[in-house]
């Protein structure tokens, strides 16, 4: 079985795998990983073992360790984070007739696991034959709450198939679990190892919880379990706690016909400041909420919850059910990375795997937000409310760095910089330009003004302060924006970045926007007329490169004089560059990770003509890898909106697909919580062709030969609605609230009661822009797609 | 005494420090460090304590280290170098009547310290009243030997002062002696803790010898002693050798009037290749042709090999007392780092201290090499043997960086590169133009045309490859050279650097040249006339940028538009700005650590017109803060030739002064010999207005009024000969050797027996030039100096 049907199954609401794959389960992990924002839970088999990379994490719970430079310089970040593998609350071995459940010996007549995007849970079933001849079936479910964001609970069911059994269950609470580690340093490695210092551990009867703290950043967990058994007469439990382990045992007769069946209730907590009484008070008043709710609870609140997501976020994708599957994968992971984070980060991995350390990345707002902000939009609130209250380390940061306002960190878990390499990293300062656009989306998309003024202005008007520190006017005429990097890190420490220079500029004079607005916040920051009247002078007099004689916008000044890539003589296995080629060759060339002066073609739509977009994108696809899972999506975008629908289709699919189908080779290290972001923007902004700019919001629909029809469901203040892409037409129809101003291919119209049904006009007729020789995205043809989901 | 009068005494010839001075002992053992460029012993006390940093390095010895990256990247080199304290052989202990000398207790009635510039020595004499009140002299001596290379040798002689003592005198060679290391990485620290790993030990009679090797890094070396001694009777001694420690003990009672003299012999070997057996024969026959020589003999060639030296090296400098000592203290810590070298780099900081970990920069080539091509041309040679010989390294380098022809390292000990932060190490491509730069001028001034066959082609045309590959021919028109760092280590990653573009273009003409002259070489290593051909086009169209509106030129594209450094904002404890601001800000602004624009002033002068001259020099003075100490020797040089003769005066001053009043705070760490170089360049192509480009000979010279003369002699060729230069003029005397065609203020003469003199023009009437706000250099007022070293 093993060997016969690899890979996830096709349907439009669930992701399934058959068989076991020892050595894909690092990946499937990845992608069968549930989380709330708060809790994240990889999805590892019950029995612990075999597994690839097992972890739970709670957003924000971090060790530090010291950073090594062998040539250190001025403000270099002294100290790492990195997110710990918590307390793993989610292992149940089970002895059957003494031989423990491991897949690797014995037989497995059947096993699959499936995520459930409506049910929210992850379900498995197996059926397993002792290598002694003893045959159970083991069906396991299992959530991490959406409603109750300290809980998560798993039902564990197991069943004799051909004889009365014998069975023994140990539930565990398994603190520092040896895992892998892939430094190099062993400072960090050290500090990894085992990060939990045990401080507190108690159990009696079905209940356990262990209390541990981080022995350098300080921080406290708990983790509490309880349990709800039904089984045959006869039954035996015992639960010891030891520091690092708390165990529950079940020991039962069951005869064939019946069933054992343990509901596991796991609560989890942190804090920097609570005491460890505290905290167990806190898990456990988790469990109590979550046992008073019960199992069948938590799953219709789970339901519940989901149902009313979809209703008003769903994406439909009509004529090629692979990507109907891995678009609802996608929002529903973008859902569990964001939806109860609560005032922390987004991580670029959301909670599903410790790659980039569990740090959170400007991925956040330039990605992760928009689809959070048209589909839930207090989840993109909450992320934004985390990047205000890291404000003072911004600002104590900008003050280390000569700035004035707030310079926002390149990667951090807690708001301090932890990037370790300047050039792409601090250097990267649009990371704040996207943090303001995010607010002035989540403002202009839900009119939340109490928001804007408790936090969005000081956010706008810090971010503001950094630019016009960071530039200055020069005696050659234009503010510069000099020595910076801009989203391509195959360039970096570049002047006046197309990108960084626009979206600097929309910060600037949206800070002055708010600060009119909100004049007692402007007030209370020291913002006076004659500042804001700086962030103007700036923004209008900012330089924007432009090469007149290629007719195309460089990505950076002189970007377009550099020299080209040699692509002929770059192999297929050099990709992704960086790790085959030094960085001062790539900064030097005219090669692209990832879209950047294209990012702005889409973000900064309203500052090009559509001959402009059209003559930037083909210069740039002819120099764009996408070593990056950042770009795909954008790259959609601009492609659907030049006119090249069959361009866009494969980049959305490239997007949506990055993870099921691995494309980078680093699922195992957790999804890319971006890229999942970007297909529904590929989708969206890409054949929906909405955009915001200017908080107008406006479509231009097209589809590609190859779909019959896509629809996409988003709110914009208090309306939500419906847009239908069909070949030739589009229709959009209100689904609940007060009727919205829209604009389809730039004619406005209201959307009210009625749906309204508009022409689509057909694309311009232009050639097919060519990438680097090997870096076409993959041809997507939806009737073979088809053809092999029918016949798979 | 101590606080009485501190400082080096003023003399001619010699450099003296009276008292002892404990915490200044970490600089004048850099400043009283001996070296014969193979060799080199700090300036510590005998006796072992009290002490600064205890030093003795042989040239090319080194221990490896991992190198630790936070964020690794494709191309940093993984293994780190550092230079190795090895087995200290000048350790002569001293039991006066069971008390033992340490200057710390009892008294010291006199104690004083002189390095020879004549002699070659440093001397020591102590008369020292141990704490029960016995009074001993003693007087060392020690040398380390310019004519037999493997040799050191020490003179240590004990007399009562007061009544007969029993003395005990212990003479060791100590490996692996406790030192500071300031690194912050564990791994480096545990590298170089213990760094020598014992392997054979052998004492008998007065004679011992110790071997060890290295971890790592797998260098053997031997260090070997042998002992003469003159004693009244009764002399016992003993001697032992144990792994890193071999020790002769010599007892004797001495009766007032009498002395206890010991000389003792020191033989050093290292290689990577010969066992221990012939390392220690090596050592072996080193001491015996010292022991044959004798210490007589080996002060007798140390003093004629000086005086050949001062005879065609000397630099006089009349009415500046302090400045003469200063310069011929630096022209002897530079031919002492340079002179036995024998195909070994010459390090940074020679082998006067453990600064910069030991290596070797572009500094050797750029700063010491132009003072040795003209005063001891085999020593510049056999330093670019050295380079010759890491040739095949830096082929590797450039495969790895994806370039042709040979990339040498920005620092390095055997020629790989070690830096760990590529931005200013890898990018700093000029240093392969300066090695160019350097083998023309060797070859110019020699006409050593085997050298030029065996190993300057090779090194030309391997290098004007470097460039053809590094650089390409732009649409927009012109050979570019982008993304490299400039000599300014204040900016970094830029495009067409000026200074790097024109050494470039001089780089590709002289590889051509060279391939021309030497049809053999070139066709060996693949050279045609096509290639040849396109050095020359690259060469023809090498970018230069000017900025038109200000009228001066870039010092890379863009620098002229970058914001100004606030300099009135900058405290004058902020300086060295590296260690108070980040690189980042450092990099985008106008600021300008080193010489850079300035250097190809200099270096490059006949691209620039004189007009030229005068406005870059004036817009850089105002933006260059010198926190780099390769920088004032330069503006010396230009300053002097733009007219600004009082700035240059300072500026000389500075640069030979750097390690003599530690205007850096490091002379701990060994001296800078850019620096002590620097004072040659500025007094001869800055005073003396010495030219070389082309090849030919030009002077130029003109002297501040605070000066009444200055000559300097050196070789070109055959010919020796001595400019002299008074107000109002020059007389050109030629001291040995054929005719020679000179230029003096552009008009061409031959120079034969009979001296030339000629009138000097005044200088330009032109404004000082402003540094930035307290970065002007200290204004030298001859007067000043004068009368404050006739009081002292």
């Amino acid at each position: 079985m093993e060997n016969r049907r690899r890979g996830y199954e096709c349907a439009p609401w669930e992701l399934r795998w058959r068989g076991l794959a020892v050595s894909e389960l690092h990946r499937t992990e990845s992608t069968f990983a549930l989380s709330n924002g708060h809790i994240g839970m990889r999805g590892t088999l019950e029995e612990g073992e075999p597994r690839g990379l097992p972890g739970t994490y709670l957003n924000g719970f971090y060790e530090s360790h010291g950073l090594p430079y062998a040539e250190a310089g001025y403000g270099y970040p002294e100290a790492g984070q990195t997110v710990v593998n918590v307390t793993d609350g989610k292992i149940i071995r089970l002895l059957v007739q003494d031989e423990p459940l491991d897949m690797r010996y014995g037989e497995a007549g059947h096993h699959e696991r499936v995520l459930d995007f409506r049910a929210g849970t992850l379900r498995r079933t197996t059926d397993w034959t002792s290598p002694t001849g003893r045959t159970v079936r083991v069906r396991t479910e299992r959530l991490v709450s959406f409603t109750q964001r300290a809980v998560a609970a798993i039902r564990y069911e197991v069943e004799p198939l051909d004889g009365d059994l014998q069975l023994v269950v140990q539930s565990d609470l398994l603190a520092n679990e040896p895992i892998e580690t892939q430094t190099g340093d062993p400072r960090v490695a050290a500090a990894l190892e085992a990060p939990l210092v045990a401080e507190y551990g108690v159990a009696e009867e079905l209940r356990a919880v262990l209390v541990h703290h981080t022995a350098r950043s300080g921080l406290r967990m708990a983790a509490a379990m309880d349990h709800e058994i039904v089984a045959p007469d006869g039954l035996r439990t015992g639960i010891t706690a030891e520091d690092d382990l708390a165990r529950l045992t079940v020991a039962v007769d069951v005869p064939l016909g019946e069933r054992l069946c343990i509901t596991k209730f796991l609560g989890y907590g942190w804090s920097a400041q609570r005491s460890a009484p505290a905290l167990r008070a806190q898990v456990d008043a988790a469990l109590a909420g979550a046992q008073q709710t019960g199992w069948h609870g938590l799953l219709a609140e789970q339901r519940a919850f989901l149902d009313q997501f979809w209703a008003s976020a769903d994406v439909e994708i009509d004529g090629d059910p692979e990507l109907q599957q891995a678009v609802r994968f996608a929002l529903f992971h973008v859902l569990q990375a964001g939806v109860r984070g609560e005032s922390r980060a987004i991580p670029g991995k959301g909670l599903t795997g410790p790659g980039y350390d569990g740090h959170a990345f400007w991925d956040t707002e330039a990605f992760v937000l928009p689809p959070l902000t048209y589909t839930v939009p207090p989840a993109a609130r909450d992320a934004l409310r985390w990047r205000h209250s890291t404000l003072d380390k911004a600002r104590d940061r900008a003050r280390q760095l000569g700035l004035r306002g707030a310079a926002f960190p390149w990667r951090s878990i807690n708001g301090a910089e932890c990037s370790a390499y300047w050039p792409a990293g601090t250097a990267a300062f649009h990371v704040n330009a996207a943090i303001a656009d995010a607010v002035v989306r989540y403002v202009n998309a839900t009119r939340d003004t109490e928001f804007e003024a408790r936090y969005g202005t000081e956010i706008l008007l810090e971010t503001a302060r950094l630019w016009c520190s960071l530039g200055h006017h020069d005696k050659h005429g234009g503010f510069r924006i000099d020595g910076v990097t801009g989203p391509d890190e195959y360039s970096a420490v570049v002047d006046n970045n197309v990108y960084t220079n626009l979206m600097a500029r929309r910060n600037l004079r949206e800070a002055a926007n708010a600060c009119e607005r909100h004049q007692d916040v402007a007030e209370a920051y020291g913002v006076d007329d004659t500042e804001i009247a700086g962030w103007r002078e700036a923004a209008d007099k900012m330089a924007v490169p432009y090469d007149a004689l290629l007719r195309v916008h460089p990505q950076a000044e002189s970007f377009t004089r550099h020299a080209e890539w040699d692509f002929a003589n770059t192999p297929p296995h050099h990709y992704p560059l960086l790790l085959n080629y030094p960085y001062f060759d790539l900064y030097r060339r005219q090669v692209v990770k990832q879209a950047d002066l294209v990012l702005a073609l889409h973000v900064c739509g309203d500052s090009f003509t559509p001959e402009e977009k059209a003559r930037d994108f083909a210069y740039y696809e002819a120099r764009t890898v996408r070593d990056s899972s950042l770009s795909a999506g954008t790259q959609a975008v601009v492609a659907a909106e030049v006119g090249h629908l069959d361009l866009a289709y494969d980049y959305l699919a490239e997007a949506a697909l990055t993870d099921l189908h691995d494309l980078h080779s680093n699922v195992r290290n957790g999804l890319h919580m971006a890229s999942l972001a970007g297909a529904w923007i590929a989708t969206v902004a890409g054949f929906g062709g909405m955009r915001d700019h200017g908080g107008k919001l406006t479509f231009a629909p097209r589809i590609p030969s190859e779909l019959d029809r896509i629809a996409f469901r988003m709110c914009f203040r208090d309306t939500s609605f419906e847009v239908e892409v069909r070949p030739g037409e589009a229709r959009y129809t209100l689904l609940s609230g007060p009727p919205l101003e829209l604009a389809h291919h730039g004619s406005r119209f209201t959307l009210g009661a009625e749906p309204v049904t508009l022409p689509v006009p057909p694309p311009p007729a232009l050639p097919r822009p060519a990438q680097p020789p090997g870096r076409a995205p993959a041809r997507r043809r939806a009737m073979e797609v088809r053809r092999r989901v029918r016949t798979a």
